[in-house]
């Protein structure tokens, strides 16, 4: 089981920035692509008022601040380069937080989409949407969201593929700013696939990729979601990977790199339960050799070691 | 908009310690010349029990632990050698903290301004005091302890300067150590500008620069505060500087480097408020080549291409 | 006043881990050995689900994961290589913290150390026991624990010692994944002699030595709590060590390499109080040159500067 895609944390919620400039991002696709990974996906364009890329449409109807680079460019231009699947993820307003209505999402990224086709559409790397308003469970407009946007995006060319990654709402699922690591009140497995079947049936052929990150459920719980997340996904026609997390939730410092033998059981979990894909959020921050955290350059070496005798 | 000066952040409330000895800090002040900087300001001379300098006054009457290394020294060795300003900041025992009186800060720091003038004054860097209670808005005894204090340092020498660096009530005017990085009861810029009014007329002829952090309001809001306390500085015949932090206030971590792109954000947004000085908190943690934060070395990176292109 | 132990943080409750492989962990104990560490003690050989080895007996009774690496193992032969003392630390189920309930430690732990005794019990270098079950005050069952397993342990061969390394009731006594750094309900130095006598009573004759942890506590009031802890020990025929912290419990990241100045200052406190051996918690991630954390790199630079003129 080998990871083959990793986020681009471009613009970041919660995970301080590297200061990286096009050298060190360029740096970190040889890395990648050393690891077998074929796939990157931008996390989110922007995020309130920042920016990945200068959108005209957003500085100008959401006040965003004007970027000094251009790195959506740049990672087409780096996918194109090192044979990548560019996966370009939505703006996010921050309004869906605020208010809980997630039609300031839909709005803002129709146009998003139609900007950013015709500025991009023609790199060869670019292969899909990142739908990238993190849900879980039964979340107010999502299955409306993910229906339009999906279908925005697919319109743009047929061969785009559509991707979500929603969490599980287990023991971890609590906010990177809460002091807490863990909840009590969290979902069963029944809850959890009768509430996401219906979210599935909603979204069916709008979405072609469901990646459910794993860290939200202790390890000896993952299989079962694992199992019922694969199956939803077969009987809708979608693709179901894994997004299996680098970062450790078990930390009082939120976050830094996972312990190697958490992701290597997780991994074997995934497996197990049938899964052909995996994709890591993320690989720069909590995988790289040249990571601001030194923990993740020696999980780059375990992990490297792992997969050459796995 | 270039960064001239930088606090050297001994002793610290809240950023865990580099364990630099002279051989590092000399190389830091190399840096910091490097890059443009020349006035160092210590963050505050003592907290609590801890020293930078064998003060016997305080390791009498406060019970202080005697330093094995006197910073202070140190320090003003190194501005001396590289040409830079320093400016001592004064101690605080904390007990303001836990009472809200100031009347000890005042008590001690009239000793303390003593025993310093006599023991390092006739370095040729002693430039200036820094008075370094943080306060915002109408604090209790604020204003007198900024007269006795700022008069008592100036009294030394008419020449010195002394700073003051309070911070906004801003949106992430929240406790380091709370988990919260927002709070919803802030500040309006009216109250603000009527309350900093009356602080301005307290402290009058006594306090030469005020130097505003930057970070506890959001970029998009940051410009109104600038203007105002540039206006309040103009009208009282006191200098503005912005102090512009060089940590991220909006991680979980509390706290890493900050993302270059909102350090160039704030900084054209005090340019364009007419501000010809910034400050930043602090250069050695959050900027350095040589800092424990690795995603200090690319800030460090980032700012100098960008300021000898801008 | 040297530092001549250190735990080994396998399995970790709240530290990321670094990812070391042997290499690593082989340079380690040459660092170790270089700062004149001569002992090392596994704070605990498995916690939950995790193990440091594969114990066939907590694979079947606690479903814990099969780990892909010996640790155990390896820090044996690393200690026979290198001349150290090892301290096996015993299984922590995790079902104290959830029930408060004791027993399950006991029982757990009876098979452990059969099952660890037969397995590892050849190598030179093992030394002893360390009864992993951090207690304060009277903890419910803590006496009879510790008596059980003190003296199952010592059955195995009577010149094994057992290790215990509890905490002071004091104002930083607070969970390391709390916001808060202090609280203000404090033991007094009289309830604390009072309630650790019954505890010495209890466990005296199965416990060989009692090293408290020293970062609980303000350093001002460090002495006094020293003083009493070594006054009963040397009552109950035990040996008290000191468990000098190398990280910092004052800031708000949890937890990075504390600043010399406090490790020093406390080691001086332990030195007057009449102090033989100092332990910490722990070399490698908090004053290893190899450290993820590059304040730990220093740390030690400024330790081996001590001590070689102290």
């Amino acid at each position: 089981m080998k990871i083959t895609g990793t986020f681009l944390d471009e613009i970041s919620h919660d995970i301080p920035h590297q200061n990286w400039s096009r050298k060190e991002w360029e740096q970190d696709f040889q890395y990648m692509k050393a690891t077998g990974i074929g796939k990157v996906i931008l996390i989110r364009s922007g995020y309130r008022k920042f920016l990945t890329y200068p959108s005209e449409y957003l500085i100008k109807q959401y006040n965003c601040h004007r970027p000094s680079e251009d790195l959506v460019n740049m990672f087409l231009e780096l996918s194109d380069h090192y044979g990548m699947d560019f996966y370009f993820g939505l703006y996010d307003s921050g309004k869906y937080w605020d208010t809980g209505d997630m039609q300031h999402e839909i709005d803002a990224n129709r146009y998003v989409i139609d900007e950013v086709w015709s500025r991009y559409g023609h790199h060869a790397s670019f292969k899909g949407w990142y739908l990238s308003m993190e849900i879980s469970r039964k979340t107010k407009g999502a299955i409306e969201a993910f229906r339009t946007l999906g279908l925005a995006g697919k319109e743009k060319d047929q061969h785009l593929q559509t991707l979500i990654s929603p969490w599980i709402d287990g023991p971890k699922a609590v906010m990177a700013h809460d002091a807490a690591l863990r909840k009590d009140a969290v979902v069963t497995i029944q809850e959890h696939e009768r509430e996401w079947k219906e979210i599935f049936d909603g979204i069916q052929g709008t979405v072609d990729v469901v990646a459910f990150q794993d860290g939200h459920v202790d390890i000896h719980e993952l299989e079962e979601y694992l199992v019922v997340n694969k199956q939803l996904a077969d009987a809708h026609g979608m693709h179901a990977w894994t997004n299996t997390e680098s970062f450790d939730r078990d930390m009082p410092i939120k976050f830094l790199p996972i312990k190697f033998e958490k992701m290597r059981l997780k991994l074997e979990v995934a497996a197990r339960a049938g899964y052909q894909e995996a994709i890591t959020f993320e690989f720069s921050h909590f995988m790289s050799p040249q990571s601001a955290y030194i923990q993740a350059h020696h999980l780059y070496n375990r992990y490297k070691e792992y997969t050459n005798h796995a």
